[in-house]
């Protein structure tokens, strides 16, 4: 954020084209989290902070407390799952109501903050990746996802980073396709050894014996350790657990949602069947095209999340260690 | 089959354009095969015996017996999972021995009793249907897949038109998306109420209790119950398996190899990874156009099928009835 603007990468077009843009007033980073220019549970959290902040900024003094209400409001509305969001709207806005300095020196705090979680998360995470080992992600919980590192990839890169030869599949994650477009591309950017793979095959290759282990990252994660994240993470946490792979979630203490008493009280977001009907990508003369890759007369059901219950996961890596997914456990660390 | 000419229908752009395509050597019907122009269990069964009996009507009375080994020996390396395509060129290969004629009439004969098993799959497969059921399926294994009603979706067909009021969900079935393309567009043809989902979202419904009825087709039965078919058919079982969904494979007896003792011994066939890198889709101009749909500096894995264990399938739909995948309950329908 620099004076009343916040740059951010577009993310609908990577990897094949790299932009940075920028919004001026709060509404513009809403679109921009709503269309997913912006996504990934620690980008979407410090995107929403500096919204507010822009809010406090632009608030018109005669109506300061309505205009950063109804701003809360707005941006709130834009992705419903997704707990970062809330999280950084509630604190932003609590120290706009002092002063708008305030809101933008929090929304800075609450980036750097995620920045510093993603690395000791990788840190964490690290210890439990042994030499050799192949690594399952789904989704992009990548440094896209978040300020930097990310959550699931984080401890990816350490043990890279540390020498550890490592491989790593990616999952497709149709339909946005976030680990075949995002996640390859940083894996490939940071030389991480990796396959993509369609969403399918991760049976088949957990059968086979090929996964020691699955990282995901969470979008949402109640008091009682059930966890939402990207539509297709249950699928995998009930294969992994099918074939006594063990399947960890990273994510910040700042995903957990106390005031959410269990998965089934989370609000999955529902977003347009036309995101399965028709597909972006690559054409040969460089251009991006939209294509329609189902048949003409039918519709979709496009959920964007699902619930992982905590029976079904391993452990949770957070910034301040790896804790079971259970209500005393998520009470300790978060007290 | 009309002389010594096959027709077909082009899957690879439906339901883009609708092609019907000729075949008029074995040689062309092996490229058929293999570039999926002509796909699905029952489809390939009765295109490869056709194709083996266009080397016999072919083939050079000098070297006939050399010829027709040779084609059989090429059309058998097309398609590795398939086994009705080896049952269809074994037996047609068998009546080519005594003369082209005999091959002709028994490919011919294939062909059709594919289509009456089919119908009779429909009718045991209907009885396990009641009023109001929500029925997933993945991949296509309807009539585009059979010679006529097909195995998975004959039930539905049958159901369905006797008024019963059934919904199904329609896995896009990645990378080739034979869900979202073929089923979606019989389903549609047939006025089926029907939705297109991710493959990521069957364990979302399945959680939420929206299905009653998982039902695929298979690829190749072991004698032991085992079934490969497409890849991911093995993530739905095991999902529909924790989630005490019934998951009934739809097939063909032809479609059991008594020969192949466990599905450990099914040699699995991977394809390209630029199926799953690279989309082909209708373009607003309505050309077909090919997007690259992944991150370029990336490869992928993509394995065709996979294995599902017998202990995973509540039931076997066949023209004989329905059995349970066992290893005795196989030999008992096979006598």
């Amino acid at each position: 954020m620099e004076s009343a603007t916040v740059f951010y990468i577009e993310q609908n077009r990577l990897p094949f084209k790299f932009a940075i843009r920028r919004a001026e007033d709060y509404q513009a980073c809403c679109i921009a989290i709503r269309e997913m220019e912006i996504r990934g549970a620690g980008a979407i959290g410090a995107m929403a902070g500096f919204a507010m902040a822009l809010a406090c900024l632009n608030a018109p003094p005669e109506t300061y407390g309505a205009f950063i209400r109804q701003a809360r409001e707005d941006i709130e509305a834009t992705r419903l799952t997704a707990r970062n969001l809330f999280y950084a709207t509630e604190l932003v806005f609590k120290a706009g109501l002092r002063s708008p300095e305030a809101a933008v020196e929090k929304a800075q705090e609450i980036a750097d903050r995620d920045a510093s979680d993603s690395r000791k998360i990788g840190e964490y995470g690290n210890a439990l990746i042994r030499d050799e080992a192949r690594i399952l992600t789904h989704c992009n919980a990548g440094w896209l996802a978040f300020v930097d590192y990310g959550t699931a990839l984080s401890p990816i890169y350490m043990a890279h980073h540390s020498g550890k030869n490592i491989f790593v599949y990616a999952d497709e994650t149709r339909p946005r396709g976030q680990g075949a477009r995002l996640t390859a591309w940083e894996l490939n950017n940071e030389q991480v050894p990796h396959l993509i793979i369609p969403d399918n095959a991760g049976a088949f290759l957990m059968s086979q014996g090929k996964v020691d282990l699955v990282i995901t990252g969470a979008d949402r994660i109640a008091a009682n350790g059930d966890v939402a994240n990207k539509i297709g993470t249950l699928e995998k946490a009930i294969v992994a657990n099918e074939y006594n792979v063990p399947f960890y979630i990273a994510a910040p203490t700042s995903t957990i949602d106390r005031d959410c008493p269990a998965g089934k009280d989370i609000i999955i977001e529902e977003r347009s069947g036309e995101e399965v009907l028709y597909q972006e990508g690559l054409a040969d003369d460089g251009t991006i095209q939209r294509i329609r890759v189902s048949s003409p007369g039918s519709h979709a059901f496009n959920p964007a999340f699902d619930v992982t219950p905590a029976r079904l996961i391993t452990g949770i890596i957070t910034e301040r260690g790896i804790i079971k997914p259970t209500e005393s456990e998520i009470q300790q660390l978060m007290s």
